[in-house]
């Protein structure tokens, strides 16, 4: 089985990190093909990256698709053109925020994600109540660059701490999601830090993306997820043409 | 006053359909500026479509900023790329959905937005949902292709007599609301027709703008809002990085 | 256009503020009519001074309709009587909290409205969710009767900002709406004072108003808002029989 | 213990209707006092004819409890003026439509409100709304006056028949409430013909009533309930300034 | 009239203090038969002890039922095994959290339930939620074990007071519920210690009980409440195959 | 890895076909351990029957995680038990209900459940809510006994049809959820016949354990799943008593 997991923001350590992360999860027979977006922002931190991360993501599921991918994973927390994705795919597509919270789901009734940076707190509080949980889960953010979770000398991983001390204490979270792919790296030393799940949305896709491959299982192409109609793109847009990117 | 109008797909006679229809109710000091999108698909018909409309949108939104313009439109009912535009713009920016909707609450305590095709369904009704109104509105696809609107010998036009018909018989609507830009020039028509208010996004939005202009508010720019980051955006793409495409 | 305004309190000299706030953003060729209700409390704290107001409001929009005004304003902030003005007026009926939220929603994701007194705050909380609002405003109280906001000897301006204070550092308000027509003359200066968006209902139900004649829309009469029937009203109240009220 | 039922339209053959139901399921140790109010609409058909009908009604409930009624009962489904009541009263207050929906939830999942015309249809759904049954209960109108429902020869009760069969069918109600005081004769034949439960707001609220007062309970004064503030009242207004009708 | 009170776990001085409180608000015409249930655990502490309190509880209101009693109440905050106990019954069956949050919510619009530990703090959230009381009431734990509010040298009473100075002022509540029918000898001392009203399920219950009595209402067998389908239980618990219970 | 499957019902035909469905779908390096549970109901229809369905099943949790099993998964759609068991274990436990909303969450916007018998249709719109798929899945009931499925001559699988026929034209279904464990051999062949996905939970079950077990993640072990209270229980059931059970 192959899966594909695209890195939507074009850092391509952060692509490393995620895709270590999906490897020591995956199964023995999973083939993960980790790519980096090659076009748009470093790092995706609110509504104008999330705009112009998803052409390179899009270019990336259908490249992966025909390469013979069997599912997607979109690696950014935002869920990035999950439904536009959802729409060109004949293969199923999971976000890695969907997969972290239908897998806390089943092991705690109260959970707070900790994101980044404040401008991604409403943007995930949306997807949180789309996803079902606005009841269960609060969304803080620890105030820090995505990118600066990279940084060994930031003070990233020490605001990261604060807000799940803050989210124990104040929320009652039974469990932590982790808000970034740029934290896939972190889950397990946090866990036996605080003691609690620590769930990483890029480990929870990978098994979210095996059993929907298991199953035979992918999007149902009725609706808003039928296959987009085929019509002239205009401008530098021209080679999005659903036509175009698909027989590209 | 001077008002930014966008149609962002990129028909230019769709563009002087939702002219006219703004032109018809600006205040007398308002100058309507209607621009088509120079890239992108040449109808918006459901998720994929809505993501290749934002770059050509957000481009002509920082454009007509940089000109003068005072509060800036949307002109598709899938308020497509808005949250991007509001966090990039000085100035306010509205959507057409969000427009109609929230007039017509003042004159309607249930009400149905008839759409063009089945695919954009979904996503209205999401959008009903995200403004508050999923107790009142209810969301129904006429199930015809938006360019089909254009064409005086395509059957669109019965079709969408026939959802409102229905709309007023099986929702009990008080008020119908018509879910595509491309419907500009029908409200008045087909209020007559059925003697219930029938609300047109395009005029609504330009009425919101100028409250919004007259009243010196623009948006709140903390929080989601906050101006995008300074940073590198890669490939193609690098010319909508925030820096590049605010002093462009 | 002429637009009624109808102060539902009985204190002229608030009217006077509410008048000031309406003409200030009105269009040049928009006729402000605001009137004092000649009937009921002095102020309007909560739910059995609005039973009083009411009779005294339907009286003014009746004649005001009657007189040629085209729209009508409610200016107190809990909506006072608005379902009933709609079923009896032909002309469109808008109050002040409705309009205030509708334009807020607009240029913010999270605010928080500042009420007067503690016993009008559940009140207007309802409101909020009436209009769709639940998951994105908060309601305060100054804990200020109506009244102290005329008396520049009182506390009242005082304790408004310390909630403002409040709102922004712990509800992380983006915006703030005044929830009181008696603070209407307060918006710019708390807005410049604070440095975010400071909305007042009255001017934002003029500008709604406007909007609605602009555009031809009024109340949907059907359903709920149907014209009242015509039946005998006893005692003192017969002077309110739909048929006497709407031909006296 | 005696209780206050008031019948806030001022039509006194359904006070005597209403008075019977009430006495039928009284303990025999309660005294039922049945008043009608004596201004305002002989019928209340939607949001106009509630306005009218409360000022009648708080005179009652005031004058009743000063001659020593220990819980007084608003006799219309749509609770008119209940909120009112509460804030002026020392003794608890109880709409028969929120009585009626509180007793049903105790023996039905799922139910239908069975009211009496189209306009009082979405007033009663906010009811439902309001007290919390908005997924478990529905709402219908079986389109007939109410006063037709004292009318021998009107068509009325074959209405509300045919509403009940629809609601037991479409709706699969396990248990049907009847939404107009006026029915409250009723219940114990549909009961019987339909082999379901049929509730009557007005015996509910006769033995919610008995409730509160055999266990000391009484409307919280905190918050949005505390006596109103004493104030001067205008016009013909002035005998309802709390001051003037508590010691009146 | 006789009501069967059942004490779904095992402590008999428990039933005493229930028993206590059911007579002394009970009707002079009410028999209470209050038993304590002869198998499960001494007290119920979350959803492990809920499961096994259940086959007891069933037992005693088979043979209730079968004694004469003509409605039945199931005293513990959980409302434990109620969904069962109404398929199973032909009597009406009511819970004590329900009876008390449906009494309260006429007297107050916003409340606090103080229940015992932090681990029936959730599933007490839940029986909020479905009763429509999320937007209403919120709910506390004091941290204190079931019987220790039997024991005077323990802490219990004075945690239980902290939790109420909190929710009156942090969580602005009108009135407290006391979440544990343990706790049913307390509510007048609290009452009259913190001056607001204080609501016990048990007494309640006991009204509302006779409430349905008198007006004839009990269970609609229709949907999930259909008596259980006769079918063979396998084990030890055969003796609760419906034909074996309903019959014994 | 072991994964342990309890078919909560008594009826060893069933569990054959649940424990063929897990087989089929698991990871080669999984040993799948179907058991039936010794005591309880021959199927579980209705709120009666789940409460004597969950002693046996604990029992089976209880001993499975003693023999070292990684994960239960509850096999029947009612998610009967989940939370006395997710207190009980120390290892993950999943319900099917839960395990295929969230699966099919990943890949349809809208679709319906298709469950058994009409008295599970609301305990299973219960779950749907509680979940958080309230706005996106509908329940139908295709009125059959549950173990109907297993006779080859009863009509189940054509009324099943039925309703997925239904679901598709009226619902609007993408895709359809097969409401019981019983039906887990049907899915691939319906979803070839009707050309939608069809998804069985104890496939989808499986994989998300599977999922946990591979992600080091169990139950959080705070709150209201807190390992149960040591505590007396008495009677017949003491041999269910927290010490007991954990250590037998």
């Amino acid at each position: 089985m192959q899966l594909l997991v695209v890195n939507p923001n074009t850092t391509p350590t952060m692509t490393a990190t995620i895709e270590d992360a999906a490897r020591r999860v995956a199964n023995p027979s999973t083939d993960i093909l980790a790519v980096t977006s090659s076009m748009g922002p470093v790092s995706i931190e609110g509504y104008y990256d999330e705009v112009f991360a998803v052409p390179g993501l899009l270019i990336e599921i259908a490249r992966g698709e025909r390469m013979g991918a069997q599912a997607a994973i979109i690696a950014c927390f935002d869920d990035t053109g999950l439904d536009a994705a959802r729409a060109l795919a004949g293969i199923p597509v999971i976000g890695i925020c969907e997969a972290a919270l239908s897998l806390t789901a089943f092991i705690a009734q109260r959970f707070t994600v900790v994101t980044t940076m404040e401008r991604s707190r409403l943007p995930v509080e949306a997807l949180v109540h789309r996803y079902g949980m606005a009841g269960r889960a609060k969304v803080r953010a620890a105030d820090i660059p995505v990118l600066s979770l990279e940084d060994p000398n930031s003070n990233a991983r020490n605001r990261l701490r604060d807000e799940i001390t803050a989210a124990l204490l104040e929320d009652r979270a039974e469990a932590i999601v982790l808000g970034c792919a740029g934290m896939a790296d972190l889950a397990a030393d946090l866990s036996r830090e605080f003691g609690v799940p620590v769930i990483d949305g890029v480990s929870a896709a990978v098994k979210q993306a095996e059993a929907l491959v298991a199953l035979g299982l992918s999007t149902a192409k009725r609706g808003a997820y039928a296959t987009p109609v085929s019509k002239a793109y205009l401008g530098m847009l021209e080679q999005f043409a659903p036509a175009a990117i698909l027989s590209a």
